[in-house]
């Protein structure tokens, strides 16, 4: 059975903005501070280094909090991840949801009415949950598409919801901007979290505009 | 039961260097000269390109020419390719078989004695084809480590052999130079081939000189 899987904070990590920090220790304290779900993902690191990042911060989740890998289905699949993460640029989705098995979770970006279309047009049970935007333009991710603004990923939003799937909004979101965005199961975030001073802070200011 | 596997003449693709050739169109090219084996190999590219470049590789090979995917263990199984090719920064050996299964092929750079030492430790059946490099210290791979020179790898080939795995040389080695090499059961060739302006004219000179 598929795991279950809380969408409303959702962690990405960063290994360099975390720094001086390990990444497993910005991701203790951010569960600590409500983080539901977290995203390991570091586009510079070799697949071992990938791998072993997967398992340290696996080794520090509580039950409950799912752990998805971004991009790296065969890290995922070795590292007993609950999920994967796909961008446009990564494995297409319905050929990773064959690797991978009807247990496990599959993320989808979607940035786009097409893309969206896209992810909708795949037979039900390929992906489970879509990423929409970015809502603002970010530093973090600077090869994404234009950004959404709230309107447009609650436009987004709302035909994900309407098709069963869990959504999750993307992009330059903080505890300052969180509050703007609906029609919407969830937010991710990056560098609110790991690049606080104080994670757990960080993910307790945001889970006061999220909750719910 | 596990691909057979010919390990004569094989072949590493750079897409950068066989520009403005495709790849396909250089493979196509080299094993009607006589390359023997093949390795997708592209770094820069996403998981979705070197999928979708696998699968064109895939196309154009002869029965009897295996195909090593480096490094994506999940492109090599969703590509249905004979094997996967990891180096020491990618996932581990024992790992990577536990996700192939028994019954594709396993390829495993080895530089030094220690590398080789920890590839012959390995359970009987994890690995089955030891890399051994870089022969010539090359520009296709400035991450490479020490240049072995024959002697070098000759030493390390003789283990492999002793322990039953199969071995090929790989750094720097072309028509002018592969003669020089002992003990291994093929050599790898990246720019020799995908280098040339008639890579079907080299892979002749090269099997004229490695033919066995």
């Amino acid at each position: 059975m598929r795991s279950a899987f809380d969408p409303t904070l959702y962690l990405v990590t960063d290994t360099a903005l975390s720094r001086p920090r390990t990444v497993p220790d910005v991701v203790r304290a951010a569960v600590a501070g409500g983080v539901t779900a977290v995203q390991v993902r570091d586009k510079d690191a070799s697949r071992r280094e990938l791998y072993e990042l997967t398992l340290a911060v696996r080794a520090v989740l509580p039950p409950g909090v799912a752990l998805f890998v971004n991009d790296a289905v065969d890290v995922a699949l070795l590292a007993g991840a609950d999920g994967v993460h796909v961008g446009q640029d990564d494995l297409p989705p319905a050929e990773v949801r064959a690797l991978i098995g009807p247990d496990r979770l599959l993320g989808l970006s979607a940035g786009s009415p097409a893309e969206m279309a896209a992810a909708l047009a795949l037979p039900p049970g390929t992906v489970d949950v879509v990423g929409i935007g970015p809502v603002w333009s970010t530093a973090t991710k600077p090869d994404a598409g234009a950004a959404l603004g709230p309107a447009g990923v609650a436009a987004l939003g709302a035909r994900a919801r309407a098709a069963g799937l869990v959504s999750v909004a993307i992009g330059g979101i903080d505890a300052g901007n969180a509050a703007a965005l609906g029609a919407v199961d969830g937010v991710c975030v990056v560098s609110a979290i790991c690049a606080a001073a104080d994670p757990a802070a960080a993910a307790r200011g945001l889970r006061a505009v999220v909750a719910r």
